[in-house]
């Protein structure tokens, strides 16, 4: 799907739903959908949606920042405190200098958008109207997006790496990396155009690609000391389990931002159900995923695994998102429940590869982004499995290739990791100087 | 109040305020609130205060969780976090499955409605524009008013109770107990019909059919080991207040959704101006609530108790719940003011009656319930004590005799307690196997 | 500006923004912003703003509660979240007995309104639609701004202030000092007519007029025990990083609302244009904010502190609150970025001159709130910076010597501090009676 709003006519976003097959497959009756809403009052409500979705979306830094804090040792807490906050921030500066016009490249047609300006948002905000949308709501709502991918790398790579290559690596995985692959789909590139690739909030787009970006990081940093020896696998209990269980309550809610105003448009009766239905299908998707992850658990280990009934709710909310809409709600659980499995099996999964992944990002991001990203054509008629494995593979190559030469070049030049006598005493000694809980005395 | 929609007409929704007395004795002009939109914009106006009210309650969840892991013992909290994800998912799973149709029993006209297939909502919503919103999101809306009604049990039979009997008990809760209720009133059951009851947001509806579930469930459960011996109270105080506020924070927040958007429309003048007086209400009841807990256990105890400022925000909450529209404000604070003065003094009445109630629930939501609902007479000309007694009767023995027979059922099959070296070990041994805050050194 | 709307004829808001020349200066086309929707959709639609700006406003009660509770030490915990639950609750009534009709006067065109009944706000809403909104949403938007000014308070005198002197302080605070400020500009009084002076959002009204407040509480009520001693200054690291980076997103989210809903409308393409632009350059300015703290810690002190950081986002998005609307998104990264510096700055500034601020809340709110204010002219034309330099100085003289009165009367009546004992004990076993963390072994 082209998310590129601005090639749109005047308002056409008002008519987009109408336009699409699978709105009407649903059942919904065209006519009522058509039902018009004046031009003024329709740019307001696309706006609003986008303005509510951002902030919704926005939280969801809060609630990486909130599950990576709940998931690692009370020694590295806060240096994961200071990654959330920082990566969101930098992600904010970058996808203003230089991220939203690569991703969306404007009328050079090509991978690498112009820099066209000091406040690009507002060139193009002098047209405003024939957008149909408020253009700085539309750039607020990508910007928390690509937040989101680098919050992805961060989990993963906890406890373990020293935070200025962390954030120079976020530097370019927002200002390059992300971008690139947005330019492709949404931004009306080659995968758009010529595969037929669908991927509706970005189960390819976000969630594998900051999955990618986390599994190469992961295998060239190497786990944590102490992680894998001997050919066992030790484990290192979060923390803060509450922390963790809020952190993914926060997701959840920001989830309803994310996909339901991918709709990008509210503006009409089709529009605003549209929304509505993803809002139901996303919260049904995790649901199921929670339900089977807490089944799964208890009839394998004989307890039902908090962490992973939080980690089941996330992939479930993963695999809906490429296509949040067209399912009805008894396929939504489906596609949600197979998240819970793929994510209850591929844990220990990344142990066998002693891949050390601190929070289960790889599994909840890349393995259910492919998933939800694959089951498009299941519901979808205008999508086929061929162009989702395009999609799905080209994003892989390409994060993989442009990450892996980042992190290798980080590595040369100033290393990833403090010395073993750092990470034994714990980041938050050595990067900020700041213990996470001075007081409590720990084990 | 018949919450039943689609019984309306075509867009009939736009002009429901307009028939409501109550709304013209507030001093609203009438003829202000007339003014008219276009019908598509209504219902997308009424569709986003769905949408929004349903995300707020949905948040709820999350408050819970925060509330209940903060006012638990550390060693309780991983299983008391992984209940409130686990009930949040149950409640939406049952709902779609079975409870939307039980509760709203659509054409045929009895207590129980048909299962109408696969994706009810999405059928009805062929015909979507005839009821003046998205009937998706309204199904959201409703679902997780369900979801809410389950959390009150968990809070109240924490520290005691297996997982597996708990989630099998929210699973009739969810799908048949709380829906049946609804459907006497909100679906135009016997207690609209017949006896003018008046609930709006769910005092007792949600709030008390909470609370008498978890009080039938203290009761057949037993108190926990050591809680009341020698005819003495041992207190067990919660291991992390901040949490707990927090949860009440998330609460309060999310009470705007739950009340506000009970007003089910705002594409009128009249409707918008409703929710306003409504979030209005709603926050000057719990504050009411709040300031009497605190200068309440000062005077009392010489300290001013700051769990019990949490309960008086609740209380005033779940007080104004039942009619936070007719009251002026000053109305709303005393109804919130007497609902925080209940929960002062009926806290120490369960200790009497050495029914354990670990976080409050049973004072918060069923005695603070009943008196938001026997206050309704007071400020809706529409409703009258009889009906209201009627009401909270009916549910009370509804509910404690449904939760009654399913809690001696699992009780007899499989037990609903752990081991007491298992409980005296914590639960999240046994349970899940997950410590909260395996670090930190416990006392 | 004046923020009475009250003043504007029938739907007048529909037209504001196009009045106001920063708008045009923008690029936005004025005729394009101009496009019309019906009044009723307008006024639904401006009341929608100030329901979602008043709940993401309220929210950032929990954000300072949990910032708060993160940065003191475990055994002053509980109590200073009963002040913040408290707080809020006060600032609720006051605000509806008096402050609200002292900020607004009305008719009586002078400093202090007259209290016009039982339920003022609804007595307006009698003739609602010559406002353009409802009344109510009005009165909650304003009534949020109120609380937070005493939520700044809050933490600068934490773990040393009884909670009895610290409600009562409180209840003048928002009862007169906070509402007289308002009075003399949102009120339309003789800062806003006779000086031009111009807060968009409340740099000065809301947070330096807190931060002035605070100021003067810290020097009469004196340090804590123990912080300064033989010319050295004592660190009390703050018990819980998490919760401070909690708080701090929670109030970055409510920020949008705070800044956001300031616009006051959004019933035209034009103002929710402003409203999108608003989200950009607050987002943006937090951004930056953060990104200096991070770089500034770690060249100076070779660590990147992660409280810095979390007062760096803070401060941008103080400083940006004074005009968020005028300037382009690179002077809102400039704004924002000075707020960093300053903060980085000015918190040891703070210990040198032995005025003990436990989290930082005077560099946050009150230095960079007047940074904010005096920027205004740097892009709004109708600023001037004499205007702004006045308006900051009468605030500080008011809110300075009317606190000041309030804290001697206070000291001298009932003392401000707890005795030494229970001060070194901590002042939840004395204020409270209840521990925070109470299994918890502590250093």
């Amino acid at each position: 799907m082209n998310r590129n709003l601005l090639k749109w006519g005047a308002l056409g976003v008002a008519t987009l739903a109408l336009a699409e097959p699978a709105f009407a497959q649903q059942g919904t009756d065209e006519a009522a959908a058509a039902v018009a809403v004046g031009g003024g009052t329709a740019y307001i409500l696309n706006t609003l949606l986008f303005l509510i979705g951002g902030f919704l979306v926005m939280w969801m830094a809060a609630g990486f920042a909130m599950l990576e804090a709940g998931l690692v040792r009370a020694k590295n807490t806060s240096v994961q405190c200071l990654k959330n906050i920082g990566l969101y921030s930098i992600a904010g500066l970058m996808f203003w200098i230089i991220g939203y016009n690569i991703a969306y490249p404007g009328d050079f047609n090509g991978f690498i958008g112009g820099f066209t300006g000091w406040y690009p948002m507002q060139e193009v905000g002098a047209a405003d109207t024939e957008t149909g949308y408020s253009v700085a709501s539309d750039w607020f709502f990508q910007m928390v997006f690509c937040a989101t991918t680098a919050s992805i790398v961060s989990g993963t790579l906890a406890e373990r790496i020293k935070i200025v290559p962390f954030f120079i690596f976020v530097t370019v995985l927002t200002g390059i990396i992300y971008p690139v692959v947005v330019s492709w789909e949404w931004g009306g590139g080659f995968l758009d155009a010529q595969f037929g690739f669908s991927d509706f909030a970005g189960s390819t787009l976000v969630h594998s690609t900051g999955g990618w970006a986390a599994l190469i990081g992961a295998i060239i940093l190497g786990p944590r000391l102490g992680r894998f020896v001997d050919g066992k696998v030790a484990v290192f209990p979060g923390t803060n389990i509450p922390l963790a269980t809020l952190g993914t309550f926060i997701l959840w809610l920001g989830w309803f931002g994310f996909n339901g105003a991918s709709q990008l448009a509210m503006g009409t009766v089709g529009d605003v159900s549209d929304v509505s239905k993803i809002f139901v299908n996303t919260n049904m998707a995790a649901c199921a995923g929670v339900v089977v992850a807490i089944i799964l658990t208890q009839i394998r280990y004989g307890k039902a695994d908090v962490t992973m009934a939080l980690n089941g709710a996330l992939a479930g909310l993963v695999s809906i998102t490429a296509e949040p809409l067209t399912p009805n709600v008894g396929m939504a659980v489906i596609i949600g429940a197979i998240g819970g499995v793929i994510v209850v099996y591929t844990v220990p999964l990344l142990d066998k590869l002693k891949i050390d992944d601190v929070v289960g990002a790889i599994p909840v991001h890349l393995f259910a982004g492919i998933w939800g990203t694959m089951a498009v054509p299941l519901t979808n008629g205008d999508a086929n499995f061929l162009g989702q494995f395009v999609g799905v593979v080209a994003t892989g190559v390409w994060v993989c290739v442009a990450s892996g030469i980042v992190w290798l070049i980080l590595k040369a030049v100033m290393g990833l990791r403090p010395t073993e006598a750092e990470e034994l005493a714990g980041l938050d000694h050595s990067e900020t100087g700041i213990e996470a809980y001075p007081e409590f005395v720990q084990t």
